[in-house]
């Protein structure tokens, strides 16, 4: 049998589409199945010509969230089995709520928070990565601290992009680290810290991809920089994520939601 | 009556479960509500710890991905509706397989790229950011090619984060543009360029918020630089968007797609 083709299709970019079709995918552990999303199916005659690609590519399934109900009820005429996140649930919850769904096309899909709010946070976050700009600290909503190279940048820029959240993130350097407490320009915006540590064994290997066998990368120096590090921010009472077995995206969520 | 409360409930960081709600909530749109987000629930005691936030902060709606088909059972000690992606399309698409789903708690959530591609993509961007490391272009799977303030930075560092596509940005100068031509060092990578333009009048006041009242700002040089910008995208057959009324997102979505 030929392999199966899931379709992600969306009104809007078809990430959450994608997000939920693979979610529910992976749970069927021997399937193997090509993916294909096709987004901003707005129009009754973009779904026609989905029609034309599903056919052409069948067996496949369809994982969908357009909002509009004429535009969910064309894409029958694909013929392939449909799972759409809107037709599960619009009206359930509207009965629950005691109110009707009106069609709002990619009205909100995705991320949560406003988009010039995120843009700015985006910005901010190159602006003040790595310790940069000092004085613009009193603007973020989060300072992470840290010592190099233990995923502060991809961690503040994603809190901006999914958040919008101002994440400023600041290295802690051998000198902040032989100071035994931390710097005064952090201590000042003590509420805002939130401090990232990961194993050692971890931030060598991170370390070694970018500086191999040197004293920086060497499992001694990382053990030192990070007791010295975490003793640092216990002192001074900042709440600390272990990183080492946690992605960017669960790093993340556990800041903002406290987790 | 109190207002609504929604919970977005996760056994992961609860982007999705917030994406698929909010989406849904946004089609009722007198509906006021307090949205919540509860991520990583992914024990009976993280559940019953749930169920009584949930009690005490009725009336509420619960939204979820939970994979765990245990720990969904059990949000009906919650005592509000529950609307559950995996509980709505687990056992039909296991029917349309005809394969048993198996629990896999956050085996797949979120973004579609593996981590390591994705975090290597942003350190890229980041290198590569406005013009910088112009000798590493070839590493680059897209090149951003735009005025400045284009909207080139966040598209890439969106397309590493979601896509795992490693996107260099580059900005044509006023130099740039007085050459009528696109730069040898970006021809050298044409099938990798996408052109991003804007109208002028949205470039102006993005420039005004960085430089007021500069001649970089005014109307009639973003009109300049736009003009000769798409002339020489276009000269040499570079696909672009026009970003004006477009999100991250989207840019990013119809990059990737060919949308």
């Amino acid at each position: 049998m030929q392999k199966l083709t899931v379709f992600f299709v969306s009104d809007h970019t078809g990430v959450t589409a994608e997000a939920v079709g693979h979610s529910l995918l992976s749970q069927f552990r021997e399937l193997e199945y090509r993916p294909l999303t096709v987004p901003f199916v707005d129009t009754p005659e973009k779904v026609e010509a989905l029609a034309a690609r599903v056919r052409a590519a069948m067996p496949a399934v369809i994982v969908s969230t357009l909002t509009d109900p004429r535009i969910r009820l064309k894409l029958r005429d694909c013929e392939a089995p449909v799972f759409d996140v809107f037709d599960a649930f619009s009206e359930p919850l509207g009965a629950v709520l005691d109110m009707a769904p009106t069609a709002s096309s990619g009205q909100f899909h995705g991320m949560g928070n406003s988009y010039h709010v995120r843009i700015e946070a985006v910005n901010f976050a190159l602006a003040v990565d790595d310790g940069l700009n000092p004085d613009r600290l009193g603007e973020a909503d989060l300072i992470l601290v840290g010592v190099s190279r233990a995923g502060k940048t991809p961690v503040s820029i994603y809190l901006a992009l999914q958040y919008g959240k101002k994440a400023a993130n600041y290295p802690l350097t051998p000198e902040d680290l032989g100071a035994h407490t931390l710097p005064p320009v952090l201590l000042a915006h003590r509420e805002k810290l939130r401090g990232l540590t990961l194993s050692p064994e971890r931030l060598a290997q991170i370390r070694n991809e970018r500086l191999p066998n040197s004293r920086y990368a060497s499992l001694e120096n990382c053990r030192s920089e990070i007791q010295a590090a975490e003793g640092m921010l216990a002192a001074s009472g900042v709440p600390t994520i272990d990183t080492t077995r946690r992605s960017v995206e669960e790093i993340a969520a556990m800041i903002v939601h406290g987790g």
